[in-house]
């Protein structure tokens, strides 16, 4: 049988959702051992994307396969017995064999948050980039509607040999300031590698004019990644939510 | 000369504002020692009020004095260098000597933030009481109004054998929903040994329906601790801002 969960975590001290080859601190990893001692078979979380080291989520969305039959309520609670305070499973579902995370996946919302008051905030230190400068919003919200539609963003990834398509349609990207702060909320199809992460470079140093506007472009046009900014910190960016069509929304019953 | 500060900090790992006694890990010795280092003489912070361990601030305001003349802005600089990031001065500013961060101030706001849904939010799990329960928050606000104006509360205090007054006056009490968690905003001209956290829990009781409506009124009339409610964690609480008249306030100008 197969089973999806919702999962929310604090990635700061983790070393991301998933590690190839040996075992290391990541959240699958807490996960699974929770998960294969309580249903007492090994069992393999895959999930709808990866986030990497210091990178958060809200609402990530993976599953398993197991043999023994389990009450999803039962192993909620387990689940928020034995799990560290950092990761928190929302919500467990049973699901056909044919529901894959990823790809039975629509899109997916990113955050990506950007402090631009000179003093850190104490709160939220671990959930934004602290720039300490301010930016300016018209020009990112110019740039980031150039961002709009299919485009190939080879030049927003950080992957240099990308061996599929790097084409990718951004549904929209919402800009707004609070506490001192820009949050930005990204929806698309579908993200490369670093691409949230790389977009927030590139927006904010057009934001504090180290950069034009033409330059969002330039990148688009070239698929260069000198071209665009850097790849903003990770710990400013959580997977906000992974969307599904509502017949295949595993949560949505 | 006088100096005031104005300071955030997540106190999650401290023993709270300040200790009496020997030296402990508290917010005051991580700042003082900042600050002492810098003008070459040991000086002491006076705050508007202590919080407890494992309580916040986003805007306490303390004071010091000093011999030698410093330049705030340089000093704002030396501290955000080598305070740790779960404390953060926002601003440092020349006062005269009639300034007191407590006798000047004319009120405080609070904020006592409980999470209703059963699965903890990863992100604001040091910021809020994580109860897992629905509230009724109507009851709560009816509950509340009856705390507004001037009334003792000496109920609603840990203090058992209080040495001065325990008359205080709250302005409101408001209360909002989002994100899974009750937010309240507590004003008043002043509050006594634990009088936010006990009003918080006696809420919360009428909330969860394990306590009536009309107990704060008998609390008030009694002034018995044991008819209020719990004295909900520390962690749950954070001192917003304290309140000075315009002309006294050593940030507006």
């Amino acid at each position: 049988m197969r089973y999806a969960i919702l999962v929310s975590y604090d990635g700061s001290r983790y070393q991301g959702w998933q590690k190839q080859g040996n075992t290391a601190n990541t959240i699958t990893e807490k996960i699974e051992t929770v998960i294969s001692r309580q249903v007492g078979e090994k069992i393999h979380l895959t999930g709808a994307g990866r986030t990497d080291a210091g990178v958060h989520a809200a609402g990530q969305v993976a599953c398993f396969d197991c043999s023994t039959e389990i009450e999803p309520a039962v192993l909620e609670g387990v689940l928020a017995d034995y799990l560290p305070e950092d990761i928190a499973v929302q919500k467990i579902s049973n699901v056909p064999m044919s529901f894959h995370p990823r790809f039975s996946s629509v899109g997916k919302i990113y955050r990506y948050e950007i402090r631009e008051e000179k003093t850190p905030d104490v709160f939220r230190r671990k959930y934004q980039w602290h720039l300490g400068e301010e930016l300016k919003m018209e020009s990112m919200l110019i740039a980031a509607s150039m961002l709009i539609g299919e485009h190939d963003f080879r030049g927003f990834s950080s992957d240099r040999h990308p061996a599929h398509s790097t084409v990718r349609r951004i549904e929209k990207i919402d800009i707004s300031r609070s506490n001192g702060a820009l949050t930005m909320i990204i929806e698309g199809n579908g993200f490369l590698y670093n691409m949230v992460r790389i977009i927030a470079g590139t927006l904010a140093a057009i934001g504090t004019g180290n950069m034009q506007i033409e330059q969002v472009e330039a990148v688009l046009a070239t698929g260069d990644r000198q071209l665009a900014g850097i790849t903003a910190p990770a710990k400013g960016l959580t997977l906000l939510r992974v969307l599904y069509p509502a017949e295949a929304d595993p949560f949505e019953k």
